[in-house]
């Protein structure tokens, strides 16, 4: 074929639809109360790259489409259920530009709600009938809640290291790209050095996407999720420009303590993180990172250079793309 | 076989040895300062009735004991994970004889770990390589949800039907056994017919479970689970001996108002509790529940008369005996 794809989300619009009616099927609940709260967040959720990840990695193969929407509307709905609860761990207020379920709920409905959501998205990998797929679905669930634990006890330190902030997003996100890419190959029954690759190139646009969004959190907050620029690092939450600019510094000296007071929580005054991130941001840390970010993105695409669908392998390669052009 | 199992725990004690070993292989997680804290929580659990019940209900078919091992530990495993969420709801202070993770740790890393052992129990199910069994797994996650919500939602208020009751604990509490023995039944490769009978089973010994457990609430609380009597009635939960003992008096009377006042949250006063407590112990309605417990075991004995083997027949029997024999 010889017509460049420039707009995936258009191209895949009719298969995204179809996640879209088994998701809200998945989401419907027996409370009244809850079922549009439920139903509004999953919803209100942003570009699909999960399962439109899932959805490409079994599309050039002799793919089977009932079971990668069923496993494309099992990852999001996995995605939605660990917000749900990392909103509550985070006592975050916002969330896609509607007030988070732990504002409106009690915390302990939020709890069970999420659990809810997570006992319908193993359904729907159950659904696939394909140990495989439920296999990697489980796993991805524990490396989610290894990446979420890590940044709970790594938070408020300085001391880290790239490779234990790579581990930590690896699991926070890339884990779920990852195993949406592997998921779908499987499903789509492609040869194994194919699923393997396709594996490989979901965790790297996974990197590349956690990056972007630790850069956005310094360069301008995010008015939609209702964060102030540098909200993580208010959460004690040490991201790749932190540590790139903390490396920079000499220990002990006056910027130095300056941002430890503040990871630390020590020091909570707006006018002391202010000055943080202006620093952080003067130091060209950013597009440091930003340049990471655009390695994995780059990397990504060596994985799918076999892919036997030249369509297909575009879409792919805008994805990795689109990652990196996100603003907040 | 003429030999009489009188005690069910010893003829298992090896399986239930190997099922231990999973379990606590399964429960290992990266982080020294609460690897122990869930150790201490998996070793310190109960009798292992749902495990138990899992086994047995494969032991009579050509049944695969390495599967039988790996999922008996996956739904020790979800019963764990969905106690540490349940707790955290509840803000208890005590299970299994000693601080809950959530009075030692913050709330939002107890959520984590919760998750962090519904992956684990989700990976066992998954490593039966039977997608049968991960839908039942995922199925039952969903039930329990279902029934843990139920409560809540209906946490306070009089105006309750014995069925809505029974919906409940099924959900909360018998659900898990009646998965424990499909899976068993199915890893066992027993005919289809005796899979849904000792799913029927697993669902009446359930049932009969948590109406004992109900009914121990009122008679003498739990000095172990640092309950005084009638814990239940001030979390707002009606339980099947107050819908008995409420169904007894008349609308608006003394009684039924002092009732209304614990249930409802109005009066907090332990004098005030003490008083309903003993109202409903006088009424018999503790008697007329262990009766339903009672017919809930009967019942679920007429459900394995078919299957195969006399031994595993008289310990699932003796299972039935020991769940209404129970004390706190």
């Amino acid at each position: 074929m010889d017509i460049r794809t420039r707009d995936v989300f258009a191209t895949m619009r009719p298969d995204l639809l179809r996640v879209e009616e088994r998701l809200e099927k998945a989401a419907q609940i027996d409370f009244p109360m809850v079922t549009d709260l439920i139903l509004d967040l999953v919803r209100a959720g942003g570009k699909r790259l999960r399962p439109l990840i899932l959805l490409l990695a079994g599309r050039a193969y002799a793919n089977d489409q009932d079971n990668l929407v069923t496993a494309a509307a099992g990852v999001e709905l996995l995605h939605t259920a660990s917000l749900v609860h990392d909103d509550t761990v985070d006592r975050a207020g916002m969330r896609r530009g509607r007030p988070t379920l732990n504002s409106v709920l009690p915390s302990g409905a939020v709890i069970l709600l999420g659990d809810f959501l997570f006992a319908q998205s193993a359904m729907l990998a159950a659904a696939t009938n394909s140990p495989r797929v439920v296999s990697i679905f489980a796993s991805t669930l524990a490396d989610i809640c290894d990446g979420q634990l890590r940044e709970m006890f790594f938070a408020h330190r300085l001391d880290q290291t790239r490779d234990e902030y790579e581990r930590r997003i690896f699991g926070k996100t890339a884990s779920l790209f990852a195993g949406s890419a592997e998921m779908g190959a499987i499903i789509g029954d492609a040869p194994e050095s194919h699923v393997q690759a396709l594996r490989q190139y979901g965790s790297d646009v996974g990197m590349a996407f956690q990056i972007v969004d630790d850069v956005l959190d310094l360069r301008e907050g995010s008015g939609q999720l209702g964060k102030p620029a540098g909200h993580d690092l208010t959460q004690g939450t040490v991201t790749l420009p932190t540590i790139i600019y903390a490396s920079g510094l000499t220990a002990s000296s006056a910027a130095w303590t300056r941002l430890e007071d503040v990871v630390s929580g020590a020091v909570g005054e707006p006018a002391q993180l202010r000055r943080v991130v202006e620093e952080i941001r003067g130091s060209g840390a950013l597009d440091a990172a930003m340049r990471e970010a655009e390695h994995f993105a780059a990397r990504s695409k060596s994985h799918i250079v076999a892919s036997p669908d030249r369509e297909t392998r575009e879409m792919l390669e805008e994805i990795a793309d689109v990652v990196c052009e996100r603003s907040a």
